[in-house]
């Protein structure tokens, strides 16, 4: 089935006409509970009638629009609201292609949403977001891409990535079409406040285009460079975790969105901006930042972030607000998303019992009946990614044991060092100094401490550092090996064998990308071909490797939260405090800025 | 003094390095309370640097961007707001230039607008438009320009006018710059939901633009046609007299605009879409239509409006975003206007006292400081209108009593006669049926009915028709003539004695343009030499006259509210009921639309 959206200018003759009782509807929903964003009302017995792609009517009556061969869906006693939006998702987290993941969430209601291929971008630079929104395009999704602003996040100086984006780039980006509409969160926010002019580039290449910037300020609220960062034009931030993080935003005009991924839970105190605070919520946003196949499939998507808004205290119809108009107007495309109105994209779902429950039965994209009762109706184009994407793990040579010994300066004794804290739920890490053993001249690490490792898969370099991570959890001999490691995706290798990490590296290289985790027990593996960040399989297979690599790590000890998820990041040299690249020990703070450090305190 | 508004883009360095205390702001506000349009809130003790034209920063401190040439003002006990913005404007209805417009609403607080030039679009066409949008430019005022949609308003059978546009015409204003940002108040509405081509056509080009299109729908709100005229992207509206209206449109994802022109007073129904049926306000906005220069003299602009909606018990700093922050998101630019927010234009209002009072004593546009006290005490730059628009009264003799005479098909008797029936603070006229004598074969209008003619200004073709109306008060001899007429600015001419009408439609003619009351007591003239629409003079010198034609009029027994702007709206051949044009009277209805009818009831 090919789904496609007309710009409105093209669609107006035949809306009207439909409207006016002239040319037959190819859809109407009659008779059910409209969830009106606008308003801000439930108005029941409200009637929608849609020709191809748009809405043409909405009212108590769209008899008049109803012609012979026009599909009527009866909507009695079931609420009929606008299909939820995800303001910012990375599609790559959920190792999911873009169509995988448009069948896993259109069934949960979610028909549209902003995404920033920022994991591929990293990978393949412009070329990896190229396909990404190709593919996007063939989907029924009413999918907006934003241009990833950080590759590579944290400077070259820190870390190997595959691709590099600057602001020539980004301009070039927006010329392929309107869907591409943003720059992708800038994380980094110092770079900006102090004038780096790579991101300030970056910007005005946006601003100039008429785009939007969307930001990932980490520092609190309370700083006074908040404002600084405001002053660069972005306009909206989704790094909140505390209500004050919310309003000081909000009030700096910018959009708050509020997150609920699967391994940060940031939405019950976010929202309390709102409930408690009594902020205006028109500026507040929910969405989902990353979420795994598995917490799709067993929690939901954007309907599982709706209802945890309203189980948070929110009123329903505020909550929906949030995850659709509030989006749209964000981004400035109200008048095709986010509401059920006439002139609007058909992007409808149907929600049975209580709204606050949001129970979708049946979802309409584009006009078309996508999925009812939780399954896919219709069938969605393939889409073949090049050769080259799927042969994206280069290393030198198989990784062996010796890869991951860490030689230290001394023969014996003990030696501080800086060892990665793993924060349950929470993007930052923390930094703690450990008086650790040194045997033969190898540090010991034992005691439920492993040894975290990051091996350059682009360019061949052979780079490596290994270093010490607390929290892991391991109560047995295990190791886990992932193409996954934001932002830079070199393998990140984590374990308490030296063995078994080697082990565990060479399965995932072998794999052209994926996650393995190697216990006594076994291998479990979870292939990530494409570009080693994202699976080829359709949803269920993908959910269900997902989740057998979260069972082999609960298994072994590691029952952080989405422990795969919250791994992954240990990587990122740009959220504080401490981090490890290809390049070594990276720790970050709000008042030194990003620093490679070494791993022992001297 | 010159004022320009660089693009946020071509700011952001500036901004930013002024945010961060590496540059002096060039002005700066401390200590005030901050009319937080964004999150809702009034904050104290905040403070606002500005950089050039923007705001570069907002917080509790602002010391470390004080330079040694920084401008400080102490805001310490007053209130800091956005400049308010006129959501819905014609600046000819002032009788103003915009030039003199500016100096008359920024004391008022009124930093920016969207106007619709539609007056003078009816005399010059395209070239009127440019002309004002050039003007515009040139004043510290935010001005857009929205592209007048219905020239003529409806169509050549029923009125001569002195231009035509079309949606040719409608693209190529996009073109002359992105202040050019909407397709102005579609009146055609029947048009548009019979699709008309012309409309639809003009609809399609702003919607390919990019562009926003405003509409004008007078039928009830329960017609089952406003959800038609909304299909066609109609998503703004301020034909709203009553709350449905208001609620109806938002339902149907409008902004609903609330009017308080000088001649009709809708925002105390209007408002209690909100105040009573509990509506969310972010699609609610304030405007003024058409305001006299009195009526900005005596009462005010925006601040007016403003106030006036606060005293209807909406909470203050809901009132404000209403002329602020909703205005600017309808239009698609809150990033630029609407908010005090970093990266925003500094378009700022210092207010005295209580919030609800809306006393203005100081107001900054692009960042300069404007005016003080309700005084300007920046100076514009003149602005010359080419010798064409002032010369645009085009008679082909001057008139004579004869001209008046409305001859009877029969020599004595009555003859049912309609009548157009005058409504105070209203749009729509009444018709009424009334039995008139007939002496020597003519019509005699007495008993408080006055004649009322219309004379074709614009190519000399020496068109006219006269008829009959009722309620214009005159208890003495007395004739009005005006070159302003909605839509068309043919000569208007309203009396009850056939010698006065003719002197003072020579009157007229004679000013090339304006406005003139004669009676026994003498002749008073207002002169609009711009196209027949507005004064030459400044502002002061422009409201006296007016207020000595009201006064006139008032003397003569006219007590009409506003009773010019009433009466120059009889000719407006598009809102119901009963309306006249150089063609003769025309009826207007939801059922059978715009018709000529013949002046004796058969």
């Amino acid at each position: 089935m090919t789904f496609t959206r007309q710009p409105l200018a093209d669609c107006v003759p035949e809306l009207v006409a439909t409207a006016r009782g002239d040319q037959a509807a190819t859809l109407v929903i009659t008779g059910g509970k409209l969830v009106n964003v606008c308003s801000g009302e439930i108005l029941d017995g409200m009637s929608v009638a849609v020709q191809g792609g748009r809405i043409a009517y909405v009212g108590k009556d769209v008899s008049h629009t109803i012609g012979e061969n026009t599909k009527v869906i009866d909507a009695a006693g079931k609420y009929i609201a606008p299909g939820l939006i995800d303001g910012h998702c990375h599609i790559e987290s959920t190792q999911l292609t873009v169509t995988e993941f448009a069948r896993a969430v259109l069934p949960l209601g979610t028909t549209g949403g902003f995404f920033d291929a920022h994991e591929i971008a990293n990978v393949f630079g412009l070329k990896g977001i190229k396909l990404m929104l190709d593919e996007m395009r063939g989907t029924p999704l009413a999918a907006y891409m934003q241009v990833a602003s950080c590759v590579p996040s944290a400077g070259a100086e820190f870390e190997t990535t595959g691709a590099s984006i600057g602001p020539e780039e980004v301009a070039e980006a927006y010329t392929w079409g309107e869907d591409v509409i943003a720059l992708g969160e800038v994380m980094n926010f110092p770079g900006v406040v102090y004038g780096d002019e790579k991101m300030l580039g970056e910007i005005q290449a946006t601003l100039r285009a008429g785009r939007y910037v969307d930001g990932h300020f980490t520092w609190p609220a309370s700083d006074w460079r908040l404002p600084v960062y405001a002053a660069a034009g972005v306009t909206g931030d989704h790094e909140c975790v505390t209500a004050e993080d919310v309003i000081e935003r909000v009030r700096l005009g910018m959009y708050a969105k509020m997150r609920r991924g699967s391994a940060w839970h940031d939405v019950a105190k976010t929202i309390t901006a709102h409930t408690k605070h009594g902020l205006d919520p028109r500026r507040m946003m929910l969405v989902t930042d990353d979420r795994s196949s598995e917490s799709l499939r067993d929690e939901g998507h954007m309907d599982f972030v709706v209802r945890h808004a309203i189980s948070q205290g929110v009123k329903p119809v505020t909550a929906f607000q949030m995850a659709t108009i509030n989006t749209a107007e964000r981004f400035g495309v109200a008048r095709d998303i986010g509401s059920i109105t006439p002139g609007s994209c058909a992007d409808i779902i149907l929600l049975d019992g209580n709204l606050a429950d949001v129970h979708v039965v049946l979802t309409i994209a584009a006009g078309e009946v996508v999925a009812e009762n939780g399954r896919m109706t219709a069938k969605l184009n393939p889409f073949t990614y090049p050769d080259e994407v799927l042969a994206s793990v280069h290393l030198p040579q198989p990784p062996v044991p010796a890869d991951f010994v860490i030689h230290a300066p001394v023969a014996d004794g003990v030696l501080a060092t800086r060892v990665i804290q793993v924060m349950e739920n929470h993007v930052e890490t923390g930094e703690q100094i450990i008086l650790l053993p040194v045997a033969d001249s190898r540090l010991v690490v034992e005691d439920g401490l492993c040894k975290i490792a990051v091996l350059e898969r682009h360019k061949g370099t052979g780079n490596k550092s290994v270093g010490v991570v607390q929290g892991i959890g391991f109560h047995e001999p295990a190791a886990i090996a992932m193409t996954v490691a934001h932002d830079s995706h070199n393998v990140l290798v984590i374990g308490n064998d030296d063995t078994l990490m080697a082990e565990a590296a060479a399965a995932v290289a072998e794999a052209q990308g994926g996650v393995a985790v190697i216990t006594a027990s076994g291998t479990t593996l979870f292939p990530l071909a494409i570009a080693g960040l994202m699976s080829a399989e359709p949803f269920e297979i993908a959910a269900a490797q997902s989740a057998a690599i979260s069972k082999a790590l609960y298994d072994a000890g590691c029952t952080l939260n989405y422990a795969f998820m919250t791994l992954s990041l240990l990587a990122l040299a740009v959220i504080p405090t401490l981090r490890i690249s290809d390049k070594g020990l990276v720790r970050i703070s709000p008042e030194e800025g990003i620093q490679l450090v070494p791993l022992f305190v001297s």
